[in-house]
């Protein structure tokens, strides 16, 4: 870490190294993620280090599980001390499964079948977020006394990727859900938001958290005792664009919380992306490289992996992948990037096409880095007769 | 089937009914598509009886595997004496082992690792598409004097869904790629080219059958003996806007083909979407309604499927699927339609959103018309730890 300015990734090049050193010492035969758990340990502890109050109390981590599931991930996060952020009941078996304490899950999807949370109150969950009228009524009929965070919906124009407004309230509707739930027997324990995915730095912070800062001082003055402030994820991976270093980051954003809100019980960090998403690579490879046309200016470069095999993220070429080539340092030249399926809509960059070596054909192995998060999971089950992304833990 | 004009879907009626009458007797834990094998039969005899030329010969259909790989479907269509059209070596070993003709099997993508076109090779495919010189390197190499067919870019502004510029190339590559083939003793067996998804008349297809002409017609002029014509897919699935019957649709493109062709020994059709999407539909849940805010116009309607676990085609929102609710004729409001991940992008229908029933609810079961096609393997394989679509045919 760089130590004048807390920017800068030098704390990662050790484990992107060693997740494309096993990358070179092996054949694979379809797209398969590297993953370096020792990284994850690593970055969790990064992001603990920071997420630490003026008073000393620390921030809790639940790491957003769908970002990465692997049980390997989930076993070492058991054994830091971590807590997790399920979206389903999938999710939560998962993590039990996996030894994780009953009492650091959260079920944090505002969209949940009923049966899902009368399943979620058996097994022992009793902290649940919900936006919405419906989802309180759900809540006290099948987990009865659960205690509830209300998630707001905040402007968040500052983030790569900001988020729609399908999950949250606006803050008229926050008091009304927050008596709501005490009508109904719930326990209203606080607020959560998300401040936009991929936020590059903690400043980009400032304005979601005066608008989440005014709604809780509100909730206050109205008399609700809330305990939990959710600030969800929104904590960055590297893709190209600097971003701050981890505990910097975690540093700073506990800072301007703490500048903003008076009294807060408990702050809960719900990192998915930021936790995982650069200790892993995807090891691929080109299939094919054309021009459309004798005068076209770029060509297209067809890989083996495409936005339904793994990298949905490009959708909107929001997510700007890094790609290491065999033939990095030769002449390169603008190329669409482009999956392997009979799809049409299964092209990753267009827009702004990539500049890739010249000399780059068929049959040339690659390296895409930093693609830990969202990628296994998003991968189609067969989508054209190809396999879903395969993963290995190193 | 309208006997004045071809328009119309009556004879879908039944089919649909007999989809929908087994998921309103059956209760799914998982959002489920449900087939009827039947209905896909008779649509495969409705195209064929269409496809047929002036002198009495038969358009060949080779199905478009991707649309819907069920093994019930492959072998009903094996039985039936379809070919089929494969994306991939997946796709090969599925349809081979379900007891295709490897004779009547085709690698139709573009984009084919060496390896994979090596394997096709060996188990006696003989014919392959190709839209650039290191394709046809490949094929050379590894399936040494096979047919080949050359994709063209054509321009499809009349589609519902127009095709992005990721397959196929320009008229100046198409003399190239076929002399290519040729050097490299290859047979330069035809042409193929996509209309774009969902074109849903005949007559749309004029333009491009017009651009395709005057490129076959230099091939000839340039000594090529071209022997098949693969009009590829196109044909449509009813989605809300009228669409042409299938045999009156499919007589219509050969007439059209037939008045702009002069000599043409093949014709090969490769119908997907238009092949299976009408024989399926998929049995769903709302899980919940909520307005974001007291002035809100719209609600928001979760459901417990969404683009990320079978309702892919819905990016963009451009296909548009029919939703049937038990409170059909209650009074209907706008609704935005989402599915149950905790992901922002996993957002079905916003800028154009559906009007629904204002009484339905959390636990109301619904039915997804028409989703036979490109549904269940776009499903991802357990994004947010929600399982892929389950299928089951009747």
């Amino acid at each position: 870490m760089n130590a004048v300015t807390g920017f800068g990734r030098p704390q990662f090049v050790t484990s992107v190294s060693r997740v494309e050193s096993y990358i070179a010492a092996h054949d694979f035969a379809h797209p398969t993620l590297v993953i370096d758990v020792d990284a994850v340990e690593r970055q969790f502890r990064a992001l603990s280090a920071g997420l630490v109050r003026r008073d000393g109390r620390h921030a809790h981590i639940h790491y957003a599980v769908k970002a990465n599931p692997h049980t390997a991930i989930i076993e070492r996060l058991v054994a830091l001390g971590s807590g997790f952020d399920a979206a389903s009941r999938g999710e939560i078996e998962l993590v039990l499964g996996q030894g994780a304490d009953v009492d650091h899950v959260s079920f944090g999807n505002t969209i949940k079948k009923a049966s899902d949370i009368r399943w979620a109150h058996a097994v022992g969950i009793t902290l649940f977020a919900a936006d919405a009228e419906e989802e309180l009524e759900k809540l006290a009929e099948n987990a009865p006394g659960a205690r509830v965070y209300i998630r707001v919906i905040v402007d968040n124009p500052e983030a790569d990727w900001p988020l729609s407004r399908k999950f949250g309230c606006a803050s008229d509707k926050v008091m009304q859900l927050l008596d709501r739930a005490r009508d109904l027997g719930l326990v209203p324990h606080g607020l959560s938001f998300h401040v936009g995915s991929q936020t590059r730095e903690a400043r980009m912070w400032t304005g979601t958290l005066d608008q989440v800062a005014a709604i809780w001082a509100r909730a206050q003055d109205e008399g609700f005792d809330l305990q939990l402030l959710n600030i969800g994820g929104g904590f960055p991976a590297f893709y190209g664009e600097e971003i701050q270093a981890p505990t910097s980051y975690a540093r700073s954003v506990i800072a301007l919380i703490e500048d903003r809100f008076t009294d807060v019980p408990q702050i809960m960090a719900e990192p998915g992306r930021g936790m995982v998403a650069e200790a892993g690579a995807i090891a691929a490879e080109v299939v094919l490289v054309s021009k459309k046309s004798n005068d076209d200016l770029h060509r297209w470069v067809y890989l083996d992996i495409g936005r339904f095999s793994g990298l949905a993220e490009t959708e909107g070429e929001a997510i700007r992948y890094q790609f290491v080539t065999p033939r990095d340092g030769d002449d390169t030249g603008p190329c669409v990037v482009a999956g392997p399926s009979c799809d049409s809509a299964d092209v990753m960059y267009e827009k702004r096409p990539l500049q890739l070596p010249l000399s780059l054909k068929a049959g040339d192995k690659i390296v895409i880095r930093n693609c830990g998060a969202y990628t296994t999971t998003y991968s189609s089950v067969g989508f054209n007769g190809f396999p879903p992304l395969d993963s290995v833990v190193i």
